[in-house]
């Protein structure tokens, strides 16, 4: 059976050193964000997690959730009360405003709770997390009324929050969503349609289930200008706000996947739902990008938090497993055989997982306080730097952690060997789940010509180019510094592909989108490379000069990435340079 | 549900117009394999694994197989039957000597097959596979009565066979097997011991199994040394050669896998099994690698096998799922929105796969062609470089092929998007099936470690001298052919890439083992990717020139690999030039 243990020290070594949380005091809702404070709120949550839910993992996966005949959903055995146990402690609530009943810490702290609730156990977290989103949604575009009645109980995790995208015939292009909104006559809206892949959608954990739901008023214009966002609850509030009449809508089925089989994966069937309109007519997606977004940063923590419990387990697996001798000769000669991590091949793979899931870690973190300096911050441009770099970098977040994470993953795999193979392990699983975060929330192509036919020129190209002067200052500022020359060298090499990246799409890019679009890829792949760089090169500056092993081991981690991972760039470079004909020479039939 | 078509103008394009299979006729065993014949017989075998064997994946995979409590095992529905269908047309024997009933062929004609029926069901294909490993085993090895009791029973599939290396405390490490042969004093021997992860060991598709067990005679020396090779048969032969008396060896679990499902992973319990040793005494291990080499070709295929299928299917969705517009305008105004393969990053994910494919599928057939020279041809220097080509380039078709084979299946399943994740489209079977071949028949690092440890100085460097002037040579003649270009330069790059390798490999890995071994990955990825660049400009010379889409087709897609793929040689030579150090420097408990 698989382990977890909460990797408290990195968050600790991230927060304080690296990023200096502790720095940004003076702030609102930085100001109980002091070191000590933090270091406790993330012990309790790794006890949380180490010890309530990822007991839960394997229970999930093999129990799965059951469709009653009364359309209700049975979640796997411990779930329901490991959620009770969250929303007792708080949890749900850590970073959101004490105004709605939150604990009103930075966002940041919660995406280090997030990642460990999800090592522990992926698919119980996606309930706690789409519900967060949920609320996010709601304080940034309902009314006062619909906030006070929603925010206040999905922020104490009462009740759980769900967003209704997709439908048979439109996943990625929400242009295509038929589910019709016909007004009552009093002000809510009668919803029509039926929702596919509707995570958490329906189950057993809260007293209601508030559905945010995508669909089309009569008349709208079609494609994604004619979309409204609906809040749907599955009972309707009474004029206490208590749960009261059941809502006319329904799951009628869940999905079989490959995995996370301990998150309900609902077709939800509206007829003729009472649904009451967020925000403004027609302006339903933009609203909905709200959640999409923080969901994007979700997922990536995802990909991360499956790498991080695949890579722990492969890394003890990899120290007990006795198994041929040393290349150099016998290690442990009175035993029958070296334990693999002796093997070179054994530890280019357990280096790989380790220098991505930190590397990974402190990059999520960094996004992660820019999104909290965005509204917190307490002078417009820094503010402005926070908005900007959220908008540039979540689309690497979700899709260079999750494609990354997931083939760490398969390397945790691969360290078992056969073991790996067999559920029995648990690994099998941890590849089975993580598979999905390539997928949701906007597939990774997706993210790739998000970031490249929207972000790279996004104001401008203002966040770009604040990004990249941050990096250039960083590798200028350091390249005189002992010790510090091959983080300063590989990160002025790798900046100036990024660079020759972006030059090569402006020249060739907006002439023929196909060029853009099939160099959208490689170019995510490289911007990633660059920023795990970056946070390398931080961390290693972090790190000179101390002689405790947890530094020196940060160095040694740090010039792995930069001498066996990051060279890849140059490849991504290349496949972005060879442009779009031969990837689109071929007519369709010839596939 | 996914379909599959048997690819067989590739195949004929292939072996006719690449490998030029018509111009063995002379040689042995190759009268038959004239075009004609070769193609009747491949279209035969596209009938029985598109109709008979393709329909069984599914249910496969769905129901599994079952542990009954007399130790039967039965396979899902529709198995059995199957397999008589292909005992009864002769498949079984297809490359098998006339002596033992086969048809003989030369075994390129059964890659085809091989790679039809484990595209069509991949854990079905596992029980004539294995067979067929057996049977060369015993071919290679047995004494004459063995071989005229068992080989006839092997090549007409009414008998199956399997291989025994495994135990729990080894896999890789085959020096540490315990299991015990002892003298019944009658010529035959006592085997005890347990033996795991044995695919196909028990089921009920044939009157009898055929196990080859790897076991350590009393007093045998320790290690891999010690340990010969028997013959245990599930029932005991009578006189007449027909199944009598049940041994003493039993299935008494089945593993519990990812994916793999409709094959028996049987833990088999042998107390005190009569056996036969085959060949000589402690001389075991040798002969398994008769088995174990065929059976890595064979683990490659499988490899493709699903990148092939699973590609297939992609290109099917991609041109069926209405998803959003060209970046250049709509494609097909008339309709809701364009197919998604309008989309470049849709196409870069195909074009990875189809050139994959068609590479690895070129790659496969070219060193199986070299293992039948290596028997067949009437000249030495034939016959030597057939069997050096077959040493050094076994690793790389096993662990490039189910290393990339699982990384474009992976691509297949992002094409579909959120329908690749739930089960009913069939593409997360294709992606769980998959995984298990970069583990088994050696893991994908042991096979890297094969290839750098072993084979690189093979015969004095000879197989790799040999093999280094072929590529040189078609890169020398043509480079100055029209339209060879290209095709010639980024074969030369990628000949200086391999040389600076080895020549890396020769300055640093001999006098420090773990430099080899930490490069041994990144070395065989770029052999591989080698290997398929000159498998590309082989198919481009034969395509250049002519007019049909086929052979256009070919180009464009060679073109492809060579512009978008191949570069990925160069971060792979820097990783190996990295060293080991950056590898080795962190203690064990740093993971």
């Amino acid at each position: 059976m698989p382990t977890y243990q909460a990797p408290l020290r990195d968050f600790q070594f991230i927060l304080d050193e690296v990023l200096g949380l502790g720095g940004y005091s003076n702030l609102p809702g930085f100001a109980n964000a002091d070191p000590e404070t933090v270091a406790a709120i993330l012990e309790e949550a790794g006890k949380l997690s180490e010890e309530v839910i990822q007991p839960l993992n394997r229970t999930g996966d093999v129990q799965g959730c059951t469709l009653n005949e009364d359309a209700s959903v049975t979640t796997p055995d411990g779930f329901r009360d490991a959620y009770a146990q969250m929303v007792a402690g708080g949890w749900t609530g850590l970073s959101f405003p004490e105004e709605f009943g939150g604990q009103g810490l930075p966002n940041v702290v919660s995406l280090a709770l997030n990642e460990m609730v999800s090592s522990a156990c992926m698919a119980f977290g996606m309930y706690p997390g789409l519900t967060a989103a949920a609320a996010e949604a709601l304080i940034h575009g309902a009314a006062d009324e619909q906030k006070s009645l929603y925010v206040p109980k999905l922020v104490s995790g009462e009740w759980t929050g769900t967003m209704n995208l997709t439908e048979p015939q439109c996943g990625t292009d929400l242009g295509l969503i038929r589910s019709k909104a016909v007004p009552n006559g009093d002000g809510t809206y009668a919803i029509t349609g039926q929702k596919i892949w509707i995570s958490a959608g329906e189950h057993d954990f809260s007293d209601n289930i508030i559905h945010l739901v995508l669909a089309r008023m009569e008349g709208a214009p079609e494609g994604t200008k004619g979309l409204s966002l609906f809040v749907c609850p599955k009972f309707l509030p009474d004029d206490a706000g208590a749960p009261g009449e059941r809502n006319a809508l329904k799951c009628i089925g869940l999905e079989e996947k490959m995995g996370i089989h301990g998150n309900a994966t609902a077709v939800m069937q509206y007829d003729g739902a009472k649904g009451w309109l967020v925000g403004e007519e027609n302006k339903g997606l933009r609203l909905m990008f709200v959640m999409m977004n923080r969901a994007r940063i979700g997922t990536g923590l995802q990909g991360l938090s499956q790498a991080s419990v695949a890579y722990q387990n492969a890394a003890i697996f990899a120290r007990e497993r006795l198994q041929g001798r040393a290349l150099t000769g016998p290690a442990e000669p009175d035993k029958p055989a070296d334990p693999i991590i002796v093997h070179p091949d054994v530890r280019r793979m357990l280096m790989e997982q380790k220098s991505f899931v930190e590397g990974a870690r402190a990059f999520a973190l960094y996004v992660g306080l820019h999104g909290d300096l965005e509204h917190a911050a307490d002078d417009e441009e820094t503010r402005q730097k926070g908005g900007d770099y959220m908008a540039l970098l979540t689309p690497i977040v979700k899709a260079y952690l999750t494609g990354e994470g997931f083939a760490n993953v398969s390397r945790a795999v691969q360290v078992f060997g056969g073991a790996g193979y067999v559920e029995e392990t648990g690994m099998a699983q941890f590849l089975r789940d993580c598979r999905i975060t390539m997928i949701y929330e906007g597939t990774n192509g997706v993210q790739a010509l998000d970031l490249v036919g929207r972000k790279l020129a996004w104001e401008g190209g203002r966040p770009l180019g604040a990004f990249m002067a941050e990096l250039e200052a960083f590798a200028a500022e350091n390249e005189g510094v002992e010790g510090m020359e091959p983080f300063a060298a590989g990160l002025g090499t790798a900046k100036g592909q990024v660079n020759a990246g972006v030059e090569w799409l402006m020249e060739n890019g907006l002439t023929d989108f196909n060029n853009a679009g099939a160099a959208s890829h490689d170019f995510l792949q490289l911007f990633g490379l660059t920023c795990m760089a970056y946070m390398w090169a931080k961390m290693a500056k972090a790190s000179l000069g101390r002689d405790e092993d947890f530094y020196q081991q940060k160095l040694v981690t740090g010039r792995y990435f930069f001498e066996r991972v990051l060279p890849r760039g140059a490849s991504h470079l290349a496949a972005i340079q060879a442009g779009g004909e031969p990837v689109m020479a071929l007519p369709a039939e010839a596939f």
